[in-house]
């Protein structure tokens, strides 16, 4: 397997693009995006577990019902949630979109993103869709990467190219999600493509078990939108046999992937609304792999301990408070803290208690861009990663201005 | 009832006071607390659940274990957590104090609060607990009050007077709390004092079942910290026939307790480590308590909404996603959500949807100092508060800088 350049296009048959059509005011960034396979797809979609759901979640689930699509429309700037048209323009959106390409509108997948409670209007979609579909290409990645993005301040797009069953095989995501990011669902929003041939119910299967140890490893604000969505396409252009049980396609598909989606967690961390620092979390030796997602999210989570990598302060005992209150069972004596990066690594914590360490030398570590909190549960054989960042006067400003 | 002064001395025959003794480096902040009972109290304790847990609750629990104690002991500028020699200082801070005072060291609660993982050492306290026995006073709560504060802006106290079998009664309590603050035992350290004669096992009761509504109802940081705790001591000195059981007695007590803990809730979260305003969530119509209570701390814990008031922006989408994110279950689409104070109330959001508000008298309900966000489920009887702090630039500030 190797990373690749091409984004959510690197797969073959897909076309993408990104325009502005008019549902932010300001002309200055896109907000519609779209992506279609020249064939029909497999799917399938995972969902935010908040009560609270974006219109668009209710058709798409709808949509995907079947295990399969061939698009996915997508706006910023409006949530399309709790507003008191959104199925009727979720359901037209699709409508639009189907038109504008040939195809069927339950074979469409529809998001959105931006404010909640904001009425949406029909008009620059029915202006915009048409025009959209029109200047798709098959190197179109960025530009619809770009139309999703609201807070974000980077691009997230991946690539890789793997091989299953002897045929070379390809695997793109776009991504956004800054703020209003934590399990369950951190991503907001995610559209991964594939010209690998993988049945429906092993795609979701896929996709299912994926999304507990990436995405829902991620938190920025421990605020669980209502909009995340994470979807999945897979074309099988690709010419291999279609995987349809566990094996070693299978596996090669999952790697695939996982790394995909790996990658785009932390790229969402590190673009966490206001972040100036990427704090990673390594459990190791955990009781139970659930207990390590738990403690690896709670570490990354603590506004306290985001606050003091912000200050590159080395305030381990906040790191242990955070281990503490982790609502799991185990022991926290033997627990060891080692704090890295590229700079070097440092144990300020031995057995729940402080280890004498160089203040400089930690310094010198929290001044990196990736900080990782490596945590020894001496205890079993379960570990975790989680993905987070530092809380800064920039999260601040972003969220007590948003609106406005 | 009525609300009176004198804190921890408003009840008779409690001599409380605060001193400097060298554990702070800088001696323009008092750093060592006592409060001391005339007589033998009955006594009862609640403490945080973190598995990391300060030295000063294990033996405060050890000795409170037969229901009985006659003095408090805190210091704070070192939460004496995660220190290698934290038991034997603990005990042997009993063991000062009670020596100072002529008591057993079995009757002693000890507190502290601080940086976690620093050692401590005995020296301040052998110089400091005799000299600090030697100025108690029966008028000394501030002192005391002023000297468990560490990043606290404000003093904590509250006092009252209440009637227990027709003899007059009185409750009083300090508390510190600020930064790390989130249920389990949002408090950080509150010690209560009464004059009421009651047993030691419906104090422990009374105390007991009133903390998951008040101080567990409160969060700043959603950190819960390894040194909270709650006391009570009951000295008798009212002279009112001792409580053994509910009835009307007991009910006159819990009442004086509730508006005791309730107002120091209050105080905890306006003082808030960075706060500008005071966020107070009242839930009603809920399908049980235990989701009124849930609910009500979501949406005061919820980052985006808590940067949004420090805004002044009505952004109920926020307000609305963290309802949906509680972990309960009940039905988002009947909620509406009102938001007031001094300056007026407004429905922003009916039926889990935007109701046409005015940004004019929103902005000016935003502006006071405290503002209230009611939630009315229309699903049950169930009700609760919960109390906290707007995000602000100046959270960040103290929490990047604080070890150093």
């Amino acid at each position: 397997m190797k990373e690749v350049i091409g984004g959510v296009c690197a797969p073959k048959g897909f076309r993408a693009g990104g325009i502005w059509c008019g549902i932010r005011k300001n002309k200055t960034k896109s907000d519609l995006a779209m992506i279609v396979s020249d064939t029909m797809c497999t799917a399938a979609g995972v969902y935010t577990k908040n009560k609270v759901k974006g219109a668009p979640i209710v058709v798409t689930k709808n949509h995907l019902a079947d295990g399969h699509a061939q698009a996915v429309i997508c706006n910023s700037g409006n949530a399309n949630t709790c507003a008191p048209n959104g199925l009727e323009i979720a359901e037209e959106t699709c409508a639009l979109t189907a038109k504008a390409l040939g195809l069927l509108p339950t074979d469409i997948i529809v998001a959105s993103t931006g404010v909640i409670g904001k009425e949406m209007e029909i008009g620059p979609f029915a202006t915009g869709i048409p025009q959209l579909a029109d200047v798709l290409t098959y190197e179109g990645s960025q530009a619809a990467a770009h139309a999703i993005m609201t807070t974000d301040t980077k691009l997230k797009e991946v690539a890789v190219e793997f091989t299953v069953g002897g045929k070379t095989c390809h695997m793109g995501a776009i991504a956004k999600g800054s703020g209003m990011i934590h399990p369950n669902m951190a991503t907001m929003l995610c559209f991964i493509t594939t010209d690998a041939a993988i049945s429906a119910p092993m795609l979701q299967k896929a996709l299912s078990d994926d999304v507990p140890d990436s995405f829902n490893q991620v938190s920025v604000d421990r605020d669980t939108s209502t909009n995340d969505t994470v979807t999945i396409m897979a074309n099988g252009m690709a010419g291999n046999d279609e995987i349809t049980g566990e094996g070693e396609d299978y596996k090669a598909f999952t790697e695939a992937l996982a790394f995909v989606t790996r990658k785009l967690s932390f790229c969402i961390a590190a673009d966490g609304e206001g972040a100036s620092r990427t704090i990673v979390c390594q459990v190791n030796g955990a009781p139970t792999k659930e207990t390590a997602r738990l403690v690896s999210r709670s570490v990354i989570s603590s506004n306290l301990f985001k606050a003091a990598v912000f200050g590159k302060d080395a305030n381990w005992g906040r790191i242990l408070c955070a281990i503490g209150y982790t609502d799991a069972e185990f022991d926290i004596e033997p627990i060891d803290v080692t704090l890295s990066s590229k700079a070097g690594s440092l144990l300020v914590c031995e057995k729940a208690a402080h280890h004498e360490f160089s203040e400089e030398k930690a310094l010198e570590i929290l001044s990196e861009d990736v900080v990782t909190v490596e945590v020894e549960m001496h205890q079993g054989s379960g570990s975790a990663t989680a993905w987070g960042c530092d809380l800064t006067y920039d999260y601040v400003k972003i969220n007590g201005d948003y609106r406005t």
